[in-house]
């Protein structure tokens, strides 16, 4: 602890004071007050509000830190952006944007006086106003304060490519505790000094969560310093409660941090140094609820639980009216405002100016700041496909070499960022890597391929960092593109839904601008995870994505290499989506010349004519596919089908675009009824073959009027180790299966399919026989292609 | 690093080779070989399989941290058990159990011979095999070796409770940077010295994962070991490559951890010491793929990412089956089995006996040791409900009692466990606190309530690390109970994906015994968390879980506290299923007695008859509604309905059991069509209340026959900081919509229900006036009570 150095006057420290009771005091009557927010008349019930909502134990907090931060902006001009992780604390970070006159800028009714101050108050935590932890309708913020556990991956995020900005994030000691924050201090082994700016993660040991200690501020402090050594940082120590040598000890940190940031850069930028710089970090220890109520009905409550959320509700008890009175007067609120109820000149001067003010920080406001990416022509990638089906090709393969361009086109800009958990190259996508490095600055050995500490790849072994890094990237104005194995991007379920929220809401904040959208490849999937076996096998996260609003949720199944292009540069030109692309790696037959593709995929689905024989009408049947490998499936059955009954008509109609196929009145992408009825008829079978859970189809489609006729084939969550055909049949996704179900579903085939159906069930036992001896697939089922 | 101590003799290091050369040959056979399994002939093509699967890097490791645990083992006579965090390391985990003849008495057609070992390697990989990681078909396993992070969770799980045990569990230096691993390290300060076993952890520092080095094998020494002694442990190196040294040092390692772990337990058991101890950690680091091919075709393979699969394929090479046939023989596979193919004697003498092999030990197969729990009679804590809706009661809370009573009928055997992330009280479970205490091994404050190191009560900020501890408790024979807000239960969806493929595959595995179900109480849901905003709003676990095979799925929507009651002690009985109820915690009205909620839930469906007025025939239209919020709206709307147009046939029908929606043919639980079609008509109208996502009804809905004449109302994504009815309204989920619905779609309604149309509309907007001006629900609302 540094006591010995006072860094600050005694006169500032009045001053300093003052803005921090300015901050507690508007966080308080946040929490409580309805009206006469500057208690310029004695307190009565009316002035209060019917629900007391909020998180008051670790707002004084963030407030100290708020005014700390504001110190060395305004004394070095340092571009700063402030994470606030325990969100809850928006009454401190609301009342600091506001003490700042940022909030007014983007808020003209919340004015700077007692009119203001009672909007200011009134819209916290009530209905219309403003959540109780910050959000998108916060000025400054880049980061939902609800679910835990991301603040410090999205703050690294931001500071990519951003050398210039320091992102001050405050970890409460509760987040601390989720795994996704456990892990992600090791964040610093994938920063660069050189062309990323800094990250001065600040720990708040506030003690106390909802109803328990937290961990961190139960371990003795040799280990609490150990664990922040180990994790590769150097931690500076802020303990106390006394106001006035709390501000001295803060600033000392603050200015020793700062210190220590600007000594690294400069040794990586001018003085040529490569080793990983040991960052500084700050540990504040301070009381939760620190200035509230010591004791609340004579239990305590500063300092403990109790001051968690509201730390004394029933103010129709008097006691509790006049305590809360007590309370607030004890910031002096006439001090700090005056007669018009606008903040002090002499305190409103310790906020710096303009876009300096972290609550005015154009990073947290991407969207102003993005670019669009330059996206090369697809004609140079494409696969040449003469006729449907008659090459192999593997599509993450061909994308990875337009992601390579792209890569390539925008690293001047450096605003284009590739993640995966350790598997860019086993997902083919490993061209990216001609032009780029993994990002790395731990150790490297002289036999290490592809690391550096500025490269654009970025590989950690955990998908809630990656996603968290991708998210502060997007929002503050980058662009990126998220591949992974399909079955383990469920671990970002939460992460996902929470970005959707924000998305959702940031739409209706009149001055936030959109954003990249979030962009997924998901492969390796569940059809060609045979060889990793059950554990690997998942497709529903494209379930969990369509819950979230139409506006933001989409879902593309690319059959090929030309479409998954297509649909990549689509997805890789759009705002404020989350856009999730599931592809194969594996060769696999390709459909579609480019044109062809472009034409599909705008569209979005469609019949594919050369593979069926309804041209002079209605069809028999409508075989319809969406993903690669039930296209391939399907395309086989249909060509067993031609074989065994060539006089019945099949339509086979392809689905690229998967919310085509839900309500125009649900989706924006769906087709309208007529064109739904004119590609899937009214009452023909529809033998669906899908991707992923096949209730899903029935799901999307339930309004409309051949609902009734579909027959989906999908994943039924029959998956083992075994070939990949095998991963077929065990799940009747297989041609043989499909060509069955359309027997069944044809009642007019007669003499000519039942010899069919036998030749089908003698193919199925030969697969499973050839399969358990020889431990692959049939030789014709691997050779077979479409003419 | 203890370098000077020489535990083993020469003739000691002699045999662990051999041991540890079985080990490695059979693993680098099953990864390799179909045939010829001793080389016992020439290696050919034919004896090789045609696709080479599995994951060698990490397997040599393994098998020699098996082979030293079994030294400690047959020594002290500790009880044992291997969690195999790097589980695709499986052929190692095989190899091991098989040396010790377990394998061969589980899978008796794996016989201790030539034949025999043509089976194992055969299997490996291989379709109607075994998977390439550590799975439910694993002797000794509770751990599928799949997705990564939860080993030392798993670990922890399963050492609550069993003083005698001592986990030893290999971390894996990729899974080590998962975040739900990396706070789990945190689960010592939750471990009870005199109470609970000891976990051993054992980090294994291979260098590489699939393409890119661990960041834990690239920071310097004295940051790793600050990071874990900053984690509380004790670390102990172990580092080389040279065997015989290595045996030496891990020999010494492990004396000084099993050391240190009986000075600790005796401590607190016999010396009374209470202070948290500082348990031993390994540190091992090896080369990747140690002893396995040095380089191949001229590339760096054993120490490098080369090695993490298969290090070389395409055997069709010949100089590639030269090196496997020269590799494998570099074990001499003539010295370690005999003419017959079995293990020679001196090496099998290095296994322990019995149940004393990690291999059979019987915490591994907990099905075996679980004994049901004593659930105590819910007639003693039912809510009095003389009429339907006359009284108010907090579901949670007086299920609370109940559990507290649970807890304390069981605290004997030290079976059940009740967890929640820091929400135990906030979802009003507080009573269990009256009989036990939360667990607690960190500094504890006199003020601090509820705190003991013996504590059942286990409470963490970490879903992850409460899901990764139950699942270790449950696997390992006992009982627990997890609550959790509904919207953040989405952080372990990729858990609760693994933890069913786990129940499904133990299923098909003959000598796994069922183990106690995988129970949720989703509360704080999101029809009442209109105080904390659209971040805690999300209703999809649900949608998640009922992807999953129809034998384990369950989904409990209780209305009211005696219905949660009946299924909480359903829950509590059942076994191998994963059962998710979601349940209110805040004031409602009660609906049914004990003896009507038992019988409503032994049906789990139900024409609620003294809420309908369709008695005589046929209604004109059905109200549905599916938990505690939209049952409380529907019959609000019932009452409007009845006020307004008392002409109109209403049936109200309350589901429980979300799947008896589902057609019988796709779950157990789903009614038989004639049953539905009694309940749900053939042609009328169905207004359903659903506490979810609308869609997911049509979904389970749409093989019957009156899914058309559904209209759901759910939740739409339409979320913010508001009132409670408030929230209802925006997604249309109230009262006021569904009575507009009802008008809507039963045609014959005329002048009468246009006059309650425009009264149902003002009714609207006086609510959204009312509350934007006082924050809260109109009073009407809030007094509202079923007559």
């Amino acid at each position: 602890m540094s006591e010995t150095r006072m860094p600050l006057s005694s006169d500032e420290i009045v001053l300093f004071d003052k803005w921090w009771f300015a901050a507690n005091y508007l966080s308080v009557a946040q929490i409580y007050l309805l009206a006469n927010p500057l208690l310029r008349e004695p307190l009565t019930l009316e002035h209060t509000k019917p629900r007391l909502l909020g998180h008051w134990g670790t707002t004084p907090g963030l407030n100290f830190l708020y005014l700390h931060l504001n110190r060395i902006i305004r004394r070095d001009g340092r571009n700063v952006l402030f994470v606030a992780g325990p969100g809850h604390g928006a009454p401190g970070v609301v009342a600091s944007t506001y003490l700042e006159g940022t909030y007014t800028e983007y808020f003209p009714e919340v004015t700077q006086d007692t009119i203001g101050l009672e909007k200011l108050v009134k819209q916290f935590s009530f209905p219309g106003g403003i959540p109780s932890h910050a959000a998108a309708t916060t000025p400054g913020s880049i980061h939902e304060g609800g679910e835990l556990g991301y603040s410090l991956s999205h703050a690294y995020g931001a500071a990519f490519d951003n050398p210039d900005l320091v992102v001050a994030c405050v970890v409460g000691d509760g987040e601390a505790e989720t795994g996704p924050l456990a892990t992600s201090w090791h964040s610093n082994k994938f920063l660069d000094a050189k062309t990323d700016g800094a990250v001065l993660p600040i720990l708040h040991l506030n003690g106390y969560k909802i109803a328990n200690p937290t961990v961190l501020a139960r371990i003795p402090s040799d280990e609490l310093v150990a664990l922040f050594r180990g994790y590769g940082y150097a931690p500076i120590l802020v303990e106390g409660h006394e106001p006035a040598a709390m501000h001295q000890r803060m600033a000392t940190a603050m200015d020793d941090a700062f210190a220590q940031i600007a000594a690294i850069q400069k040794a990586a930028r001018e003085g040529g140094e490569t080793a990983r710089p040991t960052w500084p970090m700050i540990i504040m220890r301070s009381p939760k609820g620190w200035t509230g109520p010591k004791t609340v009905d004579g239990q305590r409550a500063e300092g403990y639980w109790r001051s968690h959320q509201v730390p004394f509700t029933d103010l129709t008890n008097p006691g509790h009216l006049k305590l809360l009175s007590d309370w607030l007067l004890s910031y002096k609120p006439d001090e700090l405002f005056d007669g018009n109820g606008t903040l002090r000149p002499e305190i409103r001067a310790l906020a710096p100016q303009g876009d300096k003010r972290m609550s005015a920080n154009p990073h947290a406001n991407g969207g102003v700041l993005k670019r669009a990416l330059r996206l090369p022509d697809l004609r140079d990638y494409a696969v040449a496909v003469d006729r449907p089906g008659a090459t192999d090709g593997e599509s993450t393969r061909v994308l990875g070499t337009w992601l390579r361009d792209v890569m390539k086109e925008n690293l001047g800009s450096r605003n284009f960022r590739v993640l995966a958990p350790d598997e860019n190259n086993s997902n083919r996508l490993n061209a990216i890597l001609d032009v780029t490095n993994r990002a790395w600055d731990a150790e490297t050995l002289d036999y290490d391929d592809h690391l550096a500490p500025d490269g654009h790849v970025m590989e950690i072994l955990s998908e809630h960092t990656c996603q968290g890094w991708l998210e502060g990237y997007l929002l503050t104005g980058r662009h990126g593109f998220f591949s992974c194995y399909e079955a383990f991007i469920h671990i970002v379920d939460s992460m996902v839904n929470q970005h959707a929220k924000w998305l959702k809401t940031s739409r209706e904040v009149p001055w936030r601008r959109p954003i990249a959208s979030l962009n997924y490849l998901l492969t390796s999937h569940v059809w060609r995870q045979d060889h990793n076996g059950f554990s690997h096998q998942d497709p529903g996260f494209i379930d969990h994505v369509i819950n979230k609003k139409a506006d933001i949720a989409r879902v593309y199944l690319p059959p090929d290499a030309n479409t998954l292009l297509v649909v990549a540069r689509h997805c890789l030109a759009s705002w404020d989506r989350i856009n999730v692309i599931v592809a194969g790696k594996q060769p696999e037959p390709q459909w579609l010349s480019l044109d062809a593709a472009i034409k599909h995929c705008e569209q979005g689905i469609g019949i594919w004519e050369w593979a069926s024989n309804d041209a002079e009408g209605e069809p028999d049947v409508v075989m319809a596919c969406a993903g690669d490998v039930p296209t391939g499936e399907t395309l086989a059955a249909v060509s067993l089908l031609r074989k065994h009954v060539p006089d019945l008509k099949i339509r086979v109609i392809n689905v690229v675009d998967l919310l085509t196929l839900e309500s125009r009145t649900q989706h924006p992408h769906g087709l309208d009824d007529a064109m739904f009825n004119s590609l899937f008829t009214l009452d023909k079978p529809v033998i669906f073959a899908f991707h992923g859970y096949p209730q899903l189809i029935h799901k999307l489609i339930y309004k409309r009027e051949n609902a009734r006729n579909f027959h989906v084939h999908g994943f039924r969550e029959e998956g083992t180790t075994t070939t990949p055909f095998d991963m077929t049949v065990r799940n009747a996704l297989d041609r043989f299966h499909l060509v069955l179900n359309v027997i069944k579903h044809v009642p007019s085939l007669s003499v000519r399919a039942a010899y069919a159906t036998q030749a089908i069930h003698d193919k199925l036992i030969e697969h499973k026989l050839y399969v358990a001896q020889y431990g692959e697939d049939m030789p014709e089922i691997r050779d077979w292609k479409w003419s």
